[in-house]
């Protein structure tokens, strides 16, 4: 199955007790695409500025990803600066200029209204609504959001759950989303307001999913060092879908077990380096082998 | 194998969100013995006051403890009071009566110098030591720590630690400990100090297991309703030891993976109720179940 995603193409600052970049590759939809490349055909949807450069789209062609959905647009491509401290499970924002993504208002051609796959990274509901309703034949949905719209678009936000089918977010927003800290009933919670996927990251510590066959956990892969997390949610998010659109598209129980642990072993090479310096020459087979590592690791 | 554990009986004035109790039987030898209880012989060596109620030897005692090593010292039992806020992860700590506890000396009786699995809970390094010291036939030696020692006593923290098959500890002061805030180096790094099997418990994150053989990791179960989670780590402890004491001491990675999976899984149990209660009714058909059902939510 071919799987589109629509969100962030982006140039980020980034600072970790490990070093800094002052200007990298980065963005939702890129880190998405980068990992469920190694699964499957991906297109992108974003917008970037006239400052993007030629290289950073030949490397995403390099990997097979499908470009012909980056539109470019006069102005400066979205911009965010963020640092880690000690705790690298926090990203503390220095800086976010919105550029071309202030009017991001996405067209989706028709080469991908009927992709079977679609995954809505972290922006606006309303413009994951609008796209939604581009769509002609959508098999999986699957979304991801933030504080930001938690709280400011709050009702924009429960019309576009209440029309996917996998929610996948990061556990404080999951728990801003629910209004509580319990994992089972914020699980049980935000699958009533429409997913019937949940899938919840909580960085370091691995991520759990809600479906309605049961539950699923994995701890996160242990690194030796990890240098920068940014993009980790979206890798995981193009490793968990990748699979799965790899899978038919087939939600079995089994399926989202694999795919969980897919996603977390293609986020685990993201932090190993910044920006998308590991996913650009991670392969399939480099991913199988950490697979079967997790498998040792949680194996009982 | 019969285990020996050395630590704390007490009584726990306890306020989470979900209640309170005033007076109610904890200690880490209480907490250790009825989680170790349900899967081997187990014996307690503490001290209590002469304010120590009947009833709560009784109930150790109908669970099949040996509680002959309790003395009975004139003066209070040791007292904690402690509260959870919406974090259930973190006790603040409201006051401390050291009571009996100020002058522990733990003579091991003939019956118990011959243990083969012992437990040095979480009480003053010199106090393991002399514990240690008595020890005749120790095939495994485990033990817990706190910030309070590896800041006050770290000479003699260090002379146990080199001492000892296995230390559990939490995450938070297994970091104090390595000076590492990396969970990989900081298992490596204790594992230096002396313990071939580090435990590292990251409360409702689950546990991760360093050993000579690889890494085990689980997430912690995730409950309906954590009421309150003192004990959690002792009884984890006393799940994890009690497997292994029942598995003739062997160290297999294999029998690793299924004892952490044990004392996550009796740990588990601790917190759905106040103090004790829930330790109390426990028997292993209920664990043997609750462990299948971690098969279910780790398992691909």
């Amino acid at each position: 199955m071919s799987i589109l995603v629509v969100g962030t193409a982006a140039y980020d600052a980034l600072k970790s007790p490990f070093g800094e970049v002052e200007r990298a590759l980065g963005g939702s939809a890129v880190y998405f695409a980068l990992a469920a490349c190694n699964f499957s055909h991906v297109s992108i949807c974003a917008v970037v500025g006239k400052d993007f450069e030629a290289a950073d789209l030949e490397l995403l062609e390099h990997k097979g990803v499908d470009i012909s959905g980056v539109e470019r647009s006069n102005g400066e491509t979205f911009f965010w600066k963020g640092e880690y401290h000690e705790d690298l499970n926090t990203a503390h924002t220095k800086e976010t200029r919105l550029g071309v993504l202030a009017d991001f208002d996405p067209q989706i051609s028709d080469e991908h209204v009927d992709a079977e796959v679609v995954f809505l990274a972290n922006v606006d509901p309303v413009v994951q609504l609008k796209v939604l309703n581009q769509m002609t034949n959508p098999k999986i949905v699957a979304m991801d959001t933030m504080n930001f719209w938690i709280d400011g678009k709050p009702n924009e936000l429960r019309e576009v759950l209440s029309q996917v089918d996998m929610l996948l977010i990061n556990d404080g927003e999951a728990a801003m989303l629910s209004g509580s800290r319990n994992i089972l009933r914020t699980g049980r919670m935000i699958r009533e307001m429409g997913p019937k996927t949940v899938c919840i990251k909580r960085g370091e510590y691995g991520v759990i999913v809600f479906h309605e066959a049961g539950m699923f956990a994995t701890p996160a892969y242990p690194l030796e060092t990890i240098k920068d997390p940014t993009g980790a949610g979206d890798s995981f998010a193009g490793g968990f879908l990748g699979y799965l659109a790899s899978q038919h598209g087939d939600l079995s129980m089994h399926n989202i077990r694999n795919a969980a642990v897919y996603g977390s072993t293609v986020a685990s090479f993201t932090c190993e380096e910044f920006s998308v310096a590991r996913l650009a020459r991670l392969d399939r087979e480099m991913v199988d082998e950490r697979f079967e590592l997790f498998r040792e690791l949680t194996q009982f």
